[in-house]
């Protein structure tokens, strides 16, 4: 059996896929029967045809030629909102059509992943790189009732959080290092502020809790404000920093749902996670507690997702519990939670008499008990002030803040990480 | 649609699943329109039906009452060889089966994963409990061709190291009290002379490299003969004692396939995995490393992996890819390699003048260079020796050992682990 494929895009990951194909074509003639031929590929830019040793013929500019072309699979690796029509093209003319878009999944679930085409639309790709994280949920945990998720999701600022903590190098130098060997993109927004974290979890939430999840409902946090003393106090007290998204399912189906950085004790299993790696950690009734592993992104280990996807397809194994959780409407609107969290802070104030009395009374007058103060007297007649705190509400945290803020209590408004105990 | 369920078996697994199916018979039903209906339980002993409120109808004591029951899937946790007739028979009427039975499917692994029926043959539950690992094989690796699996791969057994390791207690206490409290069976012998875990490791090193792998190729060896002593050097030298399953893909397609006690260094990611926990890490290309980790057994992680495959089994996901590893042929025989590894020795002598000097130079003629070396006297004029050796082959040094034993230099046989760098 011929299996022809089409390949939407030509970047690092498209010229990935083409590479796996290649590489995998005998092995899995041999195996399965299935003769995977790469019919068409279709990309705005054609730089690398030369190097990736791609015939002319194969291809174009144009979709519409693209898309007349007979195809049995297409894997769209673009990227962002462009391919929205070429998807929808393609899955109404009867394609499996193969994805990595997470941004485009997650903001668009219902269309996309709950839409009438859906069980052929495989997403793999999308979460964790070449950890098989969707299938797991898909098919390893039917029989559970997921309590949370809590993941490390985005290669890029785990990267830079790890060489921050072991080079005592500040955000922007190694952020500028991370552009420069690729794993950064120049515009690294989604990557730093914790987006491409939250549209991942929005997908493996929904997953873990079987219905959809909005995109909206997640509180996205980045790494942009942290600084070196950051690592410095964590690193002399036992903890990692590491950016983190947590979906809860808390009692009365409240959920949480957000990614933010956070102070992790080094029993944590995440807290060992380094460089551009990936780790989803989950605890379900009644299997227990489960982690994955796996590099997070990157051209092969994406093409590896891509192309296991592309074998799903091929063995028809659609995505039959997506698109059932995608079309359950039995839950209606999400009530959100406010978990409480013990907190982190360091701010500056002013170094003058009976004010750490003051301090600490604001905190006190709210509930807020405080667990490890620490001060350190700057120039120019300030101080740097480190807190933790016992669990509370971040509301509760906030208006505390925002109190010391309009009584002149505090000079900078205070870096905040929540630490995450197990 | 309603899918009419059998279930061979009412032990601890048994019972888990009836439990599961009721409690997720619901969510099925509003997600996928499927409704799960226990059709039949067939078992020998009907000493549990109180206890899990089974209607005597649905049960029965002759296997041909049993499978004349219409079912569209027929669970198997009878476990051991019993059921051999009773799958194929399943097999034949063209019902689906799910199996927990990785002694049955790694011993006859051609006769049933092979076999004409064995893309509706389910076994995700065979191995590591609750992680979906023959899943994450069959559907998330396709792309990779993999270089070696490393595993913890039997619950028991890492229990019992890490009891005796925590508890400072000895092999025998532990163990008596494993199956005081159920983590051991009343004949633990497959647990802890390291059989189970070869067997998992079968399964999955055939799924990593995508041929056959004949059980009797394995060298399994226990941890019986450990001593508190060891784990002692283990704290001291910055190691845990592990039970291994190694499978790994050398040059020219040469195999090494094992199960043993190993020293990790604190830096392995398996080094870790306490108690009942199973994990497996692995290396492939091109996805890299990738590591799971679950709990390894027991009544619900082994009913959680039975249920995924249930509902595999009515979304009609056959098992293809494993049907076309188990019938692949196209590598023959099996070429077993003998990979070199820094050994740990533990023996005693008699303690002598100028016999530390013959030891060390019996290990140098044959080219093992030695690392550690640690005498101890004992009474009665004995000492305890603890070598570790630079990387070297297990016939090498096993013929050292020979050696030493011929020319009286040695007292008890050394107790000899592998130590598994990373």
């Amino acid at each position: 059996m011929t299996i022809r494929i089409g390949i939407m895009g030509l970047g690092t990951v498209g010229g990935g896929v083409v590479k796996l194909i290649r590489q995998r074509q005998e092995v899995i003639k041999t195996l399965l029967g299935i003769d995977l031929q790469i019919a068409k590929i279709f990309s705005r830019r054609d730089h690398r045809l030369a190097e990736l040793d791609i015939d002319k013929s194969l291809f174009t500019k144009n979709f519409d030629q693209f898309i007349q072309t007979p195809m049995d699979i297409v894997v769209e690796v673009i990227g962002g909102d462009a391919p929205i029509p070429f998807i929808h093209t393609a899955l109404e003319k009867g394609m499996k059509v193969v994805t990595a878009n997470k941004s485009l999944l997650a903001t668009r679930a219902r269309e996309f992943l709950g839409g009438p085409h859906s069980a052929h639309l495989f997403y793999e790709a999308s979460c964790c790189g070449g950890i098989p994280i969707i299938s797991a949920f898909e098919e390893g945990l039917t029989g559970n009732r997921v309590q949370s998720v809590v993941g490390i999701l985005n290669g890029t600022s785990n990267y830079i959080l790890t060489e921050m903590d072991q080079k005592k190098a500040d955000f922007n130098s190694v952020l500028k290092t991370a552009q420069d060997i690729g794993y950064a993109e120049a515009d690294p927004t989604y990557d730093i502020e914790g987006i491409d974290a939250s549209h991942k979890l929005c997908l493996l939430a929904s997953l873990a809790f079987q219905r959809p999840v909005s995109f909206d409902l997640i509180q996205s946090e980045g790494i942009t404000n942290l600084e070196l003393e950051d690592f410095a106090w964590a690193e002399e007290n036992g903890y990692k920093i590491r950016l983190i998204s947590l979906a809860q399912n808390g009692s009365a189906d409240e959920l949480f749902l957000g990614t933010f950085p956070a102070l992790l004790p080094l029993s944590h299993p995440l807290s060992s996670v380094q460089g551009a790696y990936n780790s989803v950690f989950l605890e379900a009734d009644p299997v227990g507690e489960l982690m994955f592993y796996g590099p997070g992104a990157g051209e092969m280990p994406t093409a590896s997702a891509i192309f296991s996807d592309i074998i799903a397809a091929c063995q028809n194994r659609q995505r039959q519990w997506s698109q059932a959780v995608y079309q359950n409407e039995s839950n209606g609107d999400e009530v959100i939670s406010n978990p409480e969290f013990p907190f982190y802070l360091r701010f500056r104030t002013e170094d003058r008499v009976g004010l750490l009395a003051k301090l600490c009374s604001e905190f006190g007058s709210r509930g807020i008990s405080l667990k490890f103060v620490l001060q350190k007297t700057l120039p120019n007649n300030q101080a740097e002030l480190v807190f933790t705190t016992h669990p509370r509400t971040l509301t509760i945290l906030n208006e505390t803040i925002q109190s010391l803020i309009k009584n002149k209590l505090i000079i900078s408004k205070p870096l905040v990480m929540r630490i995450l105990e197990i």
